[in-house]
């Protein structure tokens, strides 16, 4: 039996699918979801997985809801049902997607996880933006892929080809599973994910991100270290209303306690503990010129490289918070809307992925390892698998980037797409040789 | 030739017109349009007032564009457009609504004033609620008449019936006017109709609202003093976005430039100059958790018995905006969303409506004069027809209220809208007979 | 035998008086004492008043200590003990003086209170200023009568004088009592000597001060109103330092909870409570550029004209003081350090004094009452007589002001002493004439 | 002739010398002396320098004047030269303390620099504390020497008499220079003395202090690295007082600027840029409770590990302050009061201090170089070589800490007086011979 090169196996697979890839990634511009409400999106990847021959989990599988954050109103969800009307159905985690592909021989249990969802940003319309001009900028208003997770999407189901083909052709071993996570935006979905047992078994574990260290389209990162700790809280004051010209006094006003709190929560950003910072990132508060505000809603961000630090800085911004709130006798509700944990790429997988890199020639610019100075919540599932004694590393992708992540008129350059297939079913085949 | 009298005409007409003005008020209520966008609301008045027989001047006369304040962005005329279909056209003060009634007689110049926009307020959904038990509650999302102005709608056009009708069927000297002025709440419009000339050659000028200083049905007070110069601010701050956690030092902080400005423009309030209050109404800036946010604006608004002290209180303001921009590197863009100056009713006049109160023994209570302690841009046009040796008042009408203004369960007792046209028809016929 | 006039013993009293109650008030203006130390102040007084035929009270008569706010360090005390040398032993309201004078007739217990103390006020030393130019600016440091207590001390002297010569020269009925208060600034004291029965029997009581509302020679105010109940509040934060440069996060910053305070507080000023004022009056926290502030001091002054309205804004004041040393983790104390109660003159009384005033003839304005706006602890006194049954006024006297009260510069025309002396006998005079 | 060693030298000088100069440091100790104000403190050094053979250069020497911070009020100067009598008179500068010691022979210039003055901390008066036990606790209120620079002088003096002895007994060659400066807390004098050309000519600078990050007696860092660049800001605002009570308006507030520019100032901290500090240290505005403040002075010190960044923050922090001052009408002045430049030891020389205090095996602990954290001034000094060629360390002497710097109980163990002689001695003539 004549056996395939597993490489030569990829570049052909590569050739064939890539169009359709750029086709799909347009599609999932066109139309974005926001994060756990992937309904259309979270269809289109299983469908694409089931006809490469993954065996695909139910929904629900690998997903534990309690641990999920930030879910939708009830009005979001069914606004989103409408919009992708016969496709869909939704609870807690069903866009999350799992997938597994078996060789039948020995080898490691591979994984790679992919991001689905969009983000509440409005889209550039101008023709310099690439989307606009060839027409598949969203068409959801105030919604658009501005993280690239629309091409995440499209490279995880390129990436699912690939290995299907590889293990078809040639005489790899081992076993792979793809993870298509919901709600990364926030730092939402991450966790769930983790807990619900998505990477349980899992001997390497591999995300990947476009961009952010590697804007340009010919820099890879091998793994990111120091993703930080952080976590997420929305702050909601309550005090009570006054006609501001009649009685000003019987107000409790609750925009003058969410001022003062977010003063001063900035003021326990100086720390010489590593990675902490203080964000905060919203703040609404009352309704007219002449009525003393009753209501006010904070979003802040906390982070640290250490999660005992983080554990510190969120106890003392619950202590300004819930002062913040007594000072001007407000009542205080505070949820945590999203968070991460800290993580660290291993140094032997990221070297994997980097000589993969060095031996592919795409790349001029190869960092084994970069500090990431951000926070993710693939460090939920890296963590996992590192404390069952497995390997995890986050690979950046050189993008091509023409503006910022999270902007309007961001967009990527549409050929790192197979670039990153090639370079992740590259170091899936090595991770498989290396190890027989 | 057999004249009959005028109490007895009055009487006949609110006999039989009652129930359609309840019926006029409960359809404005179904159907609220906010300031400047009143394009059904002023329809309908201009068509009954027409009936009436008064002499309607065309939408735009006594209105000057230049002088309103808060005019509505593009959109928001296209979807009231959209909503009122066939009804409409839309321009600034085409909602203005100013019709006069002759004798042919000698006699004054006696104008009425009222409002007719509705609140950016979502109504009560509970049975406890009349309007939603009785199935008039507002179909229109989160905008709610929770200030009464459709009440004063369904008096003013009574009062144009029963004022027709007296001056068919009796000696009825002198003229009226009645003027329903467009976005009252927020100030916006009074000063517009003021300035172009709305009540020139007016020789008593009479506006109203139920409730304030009003809320039982028993009371009445036949003129408001001290009504507050007042003024509202929209500063708008335009700072940097930045990744809170890779580079926050980029950014410039509107969050916190405008928390800055909030705190201490409240500051300010401490003055032992008459009347002066400072609120900040509402507070709006950011994003994300995890972005420096760029964006923030303030509604602040400022009031004071004295305009000279209101001046120097805008001066003040204005002076700590843009000291909390410059803090954080914002740009600032301060504009003036609504105006009123101080006002008080005149004394004679109120004495008059007081005494033809106590006549008509209809009510408990009555007041000749209260102060307002709150401000109305009905102010404008008392103070215009003052300056030219006119007399003014601001009558407040027993409503029987059972929640607050502004609030989304506020309603009144429809049986207002009669006495209120008793009143002020009464009014007007003693203000021409006295004459005489 | 045969009995001088009243009216013409005063002026022969005033004659032969006035150059040494001039001098004694330059005495007192050379060597001021601050609130409580009074020490030598005191002693002159008693001499005098023995020397002039009243019967003197023992130290600590008419005191009640447990009342008294505000103390001074056993430092400072023991300071001012080696400065007057042999005149001086102190205990805890040593310094307050009362004394009577008894006619033996029938007739009313007229009291009249004078203050002691001085400022800690830096005089000014230009030849423009008359106590400089003249030689008897104060050899104190930072310390001054800034607010013409010497003044009020040599009017009280030279009016017990004049009061024991009228008894002793004319058939005068009645009883009269004086009292020296010490500690007025800060309204420390007033409530010991209230608490400790200085006016127990009184049934007229005169209080006054120079300039104030009547800083021009030629005004009298027979009483003042609306004087504004009020506490003043010291609030020490403690938190902990630490080296700002190597771990800031360690401290606990009592400069940035007091800072945040000092801003909350003053917000709290809005109010339609009629006479509601706020103050920080000082805040003093930190040491070195390089550590992290562990220690603050705030000096706060609340107002009101009701006391039920002071007691909310206390507790409010001290709920924003609380919450702003919670939120940076400080523990904090608040001491009372002075307190007035609200006050206002009787009707009738202080048109006796005005209309005494006009008699008289050497003030060319003269108001029977008007709105104070401010505190005097004179208040304690006014009211514990008022609630027996008697009456009080708070006497404005026309002081020739050459600049503000509590400035270096501050100071009277002398020729106001024996004026105020005029007016006061006389009215003494006329209260018991009148009633018998 | 017999030429002794120079290690054999320097023990002997040590076993004689170590009583005089503990005696030395308790003098000190008891009779510290502020920055700028050390007369007697530098008049003892020079007699001591002159004892040992050193020549002294005159007082002014090697000092530039214009580039001094934070010199004292003339009342400090007077009440220095009270206090120090005969031995005293006064100019800025003139407590620096210059020598040079030449042997004849080629060799390297070394200079040494140490710092004279004591800090505004009062001293612990407990038995627990050795100086206050032993009879040598700080007879000058709340001046103490509580960061060993009363040790720092024992040590140079001590090297002083060692190095004149070694090169009075061996061959030594080269030539050495010592600096006594003053002003170093604060970062007053180190600038004045760069600029001055104090170290003109210098091959070798060797700062040093004890403690710090040698806390333990044990421990000997080589050189610091990463010396911070900083400056200490003082902030004056200057509004208009007012009466609280009468009329608040017409204040202009400068407690409420102040405290506001605090708060924002903090938010300035948070950024990547490495070294970033900010610390409001002081602030204190106002006098009675009962005026508006009319004066703040903010104390502020910002750090960075760049010169740039230092740069970029202080425009920042400017921006803050005048902001702050502006949004309450205030006039602001600010004045530079200290300032440091970033520095780092040299790497060789470094290795060579450590492995000279391997060599000796009198500490445990022994690091070459280690990161410092916060600022000194000593590092103008080793700029000023480095830039002309030269080799700069700054080393870290073990201590044995009782209690933190700039704490009342601060006290070190005496015998690293000797340990300190001993380890850079023996630097200074490994650096001669190694030249040679």
């Amino acid at each position: 039996m004549v056996v395939a090169s597993p490489s030569r196996t990829i570049d052909d697979v590569i050739k064939r699918g890539e169009p359709s890839w750029i086709s799909l990634r347009r599609a999932l511009h066109l139309r974005p979801e926001l994060g756990w409400l992937e309904i259309r999106t979270s269809r289109q990847v299983r469908d694409a997985l089931v006809a490469s021959g993954w065996q695909v989990w139910p929904p629900g599988a690998g997903f534990e809801p309690e641990a999920a954050f930030g879910l939708p109103e009830p009005a979001e969800v069914e606004a989103a049902l409408e919009r992708t009307g016969a496709m869909g159905s939704w609870e807690p985690g069903s866009s999350a997607v799992l997938a597994d592909l078996k060789t039948g021989k020995p080898g490691r249990n591979v994984a790679f996880r992919f991001d689905l969802d969009a983000l509440p940003v409005a889209e550039a319309t101008s023709t310099d933006h690439l989307p606009a001009r060839e027409g598949f900028a969203s068409e959801v208003p105030s919604t658009m892929h501005a993280c690239g997770h629309d091409g995440h999407v499209a490279i995880g189901v390129g990436l699912a080809e690939v290995l299907a083909e590889v293990v078809r052709n040639t005489g790899l071993g081992g076993q792979f599973r793809i993870l298509f996570q919901p709600a990364e935006e926030g730092a939402r979905g991450g966790l769930a994910m983790a807990r619900g047992g998505a990477v349980d078994g899992v001997d390497v574990f591999l995300g990947c991100h476009l961009g952010l260290l590697a804007t340009d389209l010919n820099v890879v990162v091998g793994g990111a270290v120091d993703m930080l700790a952080s976590v997420k809280l929305r702050a909601k004051f309550k005090g009570a209303s006054a006609h501001a010209g009649l009685e000003p006094e019987v107000g409790r006003n609750a925009l003058l306690a969410s001022a003062t709190a977010a003063l001063n929560l900035h003021t326990l950003a100086q720390s010489m503990r590593p990675g902490i910072r203080v964000n905060v990132g919203r703040l609404t508060s009352g309704t007219a010129a002449n009525v003393v505000p009753a209501e006010a809603e904070l979003l802040v961000e906390l982070r640290a490289l250490h999660v005992s630090d983080l554990d510190w800085l969120e106890r003392r911004a619950t202590g300004v918070l819930e002062a913040a709130a007594a000072m001007h006798r407000n009542e205080l509700a505070i949820d945590v809307v999203g968070r991460t944990t800290s993580a660290s790429s291993d140094e032997g997988l990221a070297r994997q992925v980097a000589e993969t890199a060095e031996q592919l020639g795409l790349w001029e610019h190869i960092k084994e390892r970069a500090p990431f100075g951000a926070s993710e919540d693939a460090s939920w599932l890296m963590r996992s698998v590192q404390e069952r004694g497995g390997e995890a590393a986050y690979v950046l992708l050189g993008a091509g980037l023409v503006s910022g992540h999270h902007r309007g008129d961001f967009d990527f350059d549409e050929s790192a797409i197979a670039r990153g297939v090639r370079l992740l079913a590259s170091v899936a085949v090595a991770l498989q040789e290396k190890r027989s």
